[in-house]
């Protein structure tokens, strides 16, 4: 089985990304890229700058770029996936969506509405079930669906797996790498020997996204999760990975050696972006991992790390670590759509 | 007045910097610089492998550095800073004492025994009252104080500042600066497009040593603050200037105007090498500041900075900085040599 | 005496170091700042993103800033600061020339024109006599100097201390910082480990720049000096300080310890932010030396480094280094325009 | 056919290299890893810090660490591969060469020697006839060859392909990564925002070896290239892949598409360690590139890359790279093990 698939917004960052992840992909094939208009009308070969240090996919090279309009889109495409800034992407989804297209978007637009789906496969795929309150609501025959923010998909999965000892109280600190703010977000002069503790709109987006992640959906309506959660982001000069450091109020007495069973254990899925373990754990042999540089190439970029577990009077803290534009942007895209295609939504 | 002090440890990444921080300095005068046996001997210009950008001070380049003993410092020293290794300062800062040298100590051992203060001038300057006690117990003619790890001094000014609406719990991340590991502690393999979520022995330090130094001395006994601490600490590519994310639960009602208020306006002190006000606040228009490089070396890298202060449900989250080896080790070191000056224990 | 100075192009980078650098000039006093557009009407304060690490100086924070138009420039304005882009200036500075201002220029435009001096005051501040030439070829009242790119700057005075030895080629290769390219022209993504093996343009920049500095002045004409300069231009992730590998061919059989006295005693020049001493050269005890964050501050950024001098079978090898935005940049304008002041040019 | 293999100095940056090239190598087989003292008796697993970003081959993490001594390899052993410092091989590789092994060295002993081939499979290869020559002079049983240094070997392919235009002299400045002084070698205070203009012999040795590769071996005797090569050597903040900037005076006249053609069509060997292309050029569209974080990893780090070929004067200029501790180091000293077994040595 084929499923053909479109990028929207396929030049930039993670529109490099999303056509690296699917060179070779089992069951998605490229049949449409988008782009600006300064970019319509070229080869993707030449209206890319292409940084990503493996070569463009041949047959990707010569594919002509269309503008970000549904009317630039073949009907053959099954599935779009979006990586458009989130601006553009809020004008022009629900442009695509009334044609009927199903979209896997990594756009931070619309995450948080009642009627949208923000899912990590392994995580939480049953909240696919709002697509049906969706097409009630707004009379779209397509689909929305999103994935978290990068720094939020990171904890989220330590998090799930600790729910079971009563998640009370969250607070984490991000370290995270420059590639998260796109090719020209941040600028040398601003980081090399430095960082810098603010990233705009991060933390609320953690704050509320983990709680929507970890919350439950009845059929009919979703819950967010009780717990509270307090953000703090920072830059740091890295060039991919996001660490973080994490602090969890539990319920339970629960020892470093339970966490990291909980966390092992935490069962994965079946579809081919997926990892075969969705969490990898290091003990307290190797307390100075995970570490951005020798931890985010893990099954692809797609697994999730963590390490120090450690009690605290109140629960435990620990370090968590996940590829920012893999786990954390594209490849989040790409699984979310395997699911939509395993789910029969496509 | 004029005070003759020495070095133990003099060649050292902290050694260099007491050199750089005492040359000028109205009332220190260097007289006696110690090194390990290796270095004993020769001139300092000699013995040193001087790493700090401005140059040796000529007279202190001509000083012939002796062996780390009492029989090497001329009685006439009034007053040793030490920057030794923590196992060797436990050997022989005892000798010293014993000789009735007073040391204000950077080493990490002895600052959790509860006859020796843990200071910092401008918090709790009050707990030199320690000495006493110190003498009684150990029969020494000297006096030892101590000041606290670069990690912690960073955080404790913001906790005492805030102590008054009803410090609670203490969630705090450090980014910290490779220099807090001396010269070759960190090397660029590790490092370089990186991060290293843990230091040895670092958290314990933090989660101690604040309860330490925001605690209460009645004259004879040390009460520890009853706040819980929580610390996870990391390493990131920057050369100086930790920055810190922390979250206080507090008592009260608390808005970031009320902390900023208190924050700024917390005492200083009056000493040669005291900032002129303690902590610098970075209002909400400045939300990507304090960093590292462009805010380390506030008055002469004396200053603690802080910002981005923000209301949580159950208090505040704010992030602060200081030069981790001037505020947070050499530069503290003096300072709390100016106290004992000040309070006539030299 | 006091002489009153506008900066066009202030909010820059470059104009930022200006600032700095004037601020307590002993001549010097800021009279005028202009902007693009979108600044002029502002304070100084809220029009520049200030980047420098020393705090703003107050007088000039509360100055308004005008558009870059002699309309918006007082007549008591004696000098010009120029640190516009090489496109603009291109165009506006001819307009203010005509309205009789004297301009010492650091954008790039115009300085291999040949009635336009191109100084080095230590080096060839008898250029300055083309301002007649100027005048009389171009109808200006005012005058136009310009200084060198911040590559070339770094490598000259060494050749013209060595060309008493015959210089006959010259292949340098540059290992340049990030901040020669402005604010925000190098991405963190582009530069995070790795470098950059062009920056476009500077090539022949270097190769015809240096010719020109080095050439002689009868009075009437300019002769670019014989030597063939071969230049190879990369950026690599240091924030400030272009550090240069220089090979020469030279006519006469000279020792690394005559190359070193002709460095060290090639005579300054006595202005206020000329250095004592041109060029700083380290000995072979120092084989590692100048290195960017090291040595880029010395003499308040205005003295060339040199070291690793070594015999070569046709010449010499040795490395030089200076830094870029204040010698190779703000600094070389001011001291330019000490120098039109010192020779009554204003 | 399968030969067994030793790796001495296994546990090391470069060691690590050897055990990630070698798993699943078709030919070669690890059958004994030798380390120091403190290491053996030990499995590699405990024994090494394992430091690559691949995992440690499951069947190599059981081998259990020998000395580095003949009695500790078994017989069965065909080719060992050296990454010992220096002065350790140069004590160490005779009494394995008197116990009659062959052995495919990285340490910068004996390149230099008379009687030992220094080779790159593809450009010199006929100058194992040298093991004739050694074996006499020596009275071996065994063989030892040796690959040339890191920045040499960046380098010597393009000038080999020039080589058909009369090359005559050499001018080259290296930007080095840090991983070319091993793990611990440059400390990141030391590199983190600098550069360091000098690493101890890397000059001599790519001016004398450059000469030994492109010499000719008439079957008795080798003779030195008659080029002068000068070198310049600078350590950068990079992690991996050195980038070089060359001069070259060419007898001919030659334009950067006749040097394009001789570099891209450079004769390769089939060997299965080999690229298919040993030199990729960049054209004039990409003239910002080779850039080592981009280019290293091009044909698994076995391929040289080229760009910015621009006439100079009297020849031409361009730039080059290599991955230093692949195809500069243990991939070189693998390649040269499977020219020793193609050639019938083993």
């Amino acid at each position: 089985m084929t499923v053909r698939v479109g990028i929207l917004g396929a030049t930039g960052a993670v529109g490099q990304r999303f056509i690296q992840l699917l060179d070779g992909h089992p069951t998605f094939e490229i049949g449409a890229l988008t782009a600006s208009k300064a970019s319509a009308g070229k080869t993707y070969k030449e209206a890319a700058k292409w940084r990503v240090s493996t070569p463009i996919p041949e047959d990707v090279a010569e594919i002509v770029v269309g503008r970000t309009d549904p009317a630039d889109v073949p009907d053959d495409i099954d599935l779009l996936f979006s990586s458009l800034p989130s601006g553009v992407a809020a004008e022009v989804e629900p442009q695509f969506l009334e044609e009927g297209f199903v979209i896997s978007s990594n756009s931070s637009n619309d995450r948080m509405a009642e009627d949208v789906p923000l899912t990590i496969p392994e995580i939480n795929g049953d909240h696919l079930g709002l697509i049906e309150v969706q097409r009630d609501n707004r009379g779209w025959d397509g689909a929305l669906i999103k994935n978290p923010n990068c720094s939020t998909i990171t904890m989220v999965p330590t998090l799930a797996a600790l729910d079971e000892f009563g998640l009370d109280r969250v607070h984490v600190t991000t370290l995270q790498a420059v590639s998260g703010a796109g090719y020209s977000g941040v600028t040398s002069m601003e980081i090399i020997d430095n960082a810098i503790p603010h990233i705009g709109g991060e933390e609320p987006k953690m704050e509320t996204e983990s709680r929507k992640l970890l919350g439950s959906f009845d059929g009919a309506e979703l819950s967010m999760h009780g717990a509270e959660v307090n953000a703090s982001c920072n830059r740091i000069p890295t060039l991919d990975g996001h660490l973080e450091s994490v602090f969890v109020d539990l319920a339970d007495d629960v020892t470093p050696e339970d966490a990291r069973n909980a966390m092992e254990n935490y069962p994965g899925i079946d579809l081919p972006s997926a990892p075969e373990q969705l969490i990898h754990v290091f003990g307290e042999d190797q307390p100075d991992r995970p570490q951005p540089r020798l931890d985010r190439d893990r099954e692809n970029g797609m697994q999730i790390s963590a390490g120090g577990i450690t009690e605290t009077p109140q629960g435990l803290k620990y370090n968590c670590l996940a590829h920012n534009t893999v786990r954390g942007a594209a490849g989040a895209s790409v699984l979310n759509g395997e699911l939509l295609v395993e789910e029969g939504w496509i």
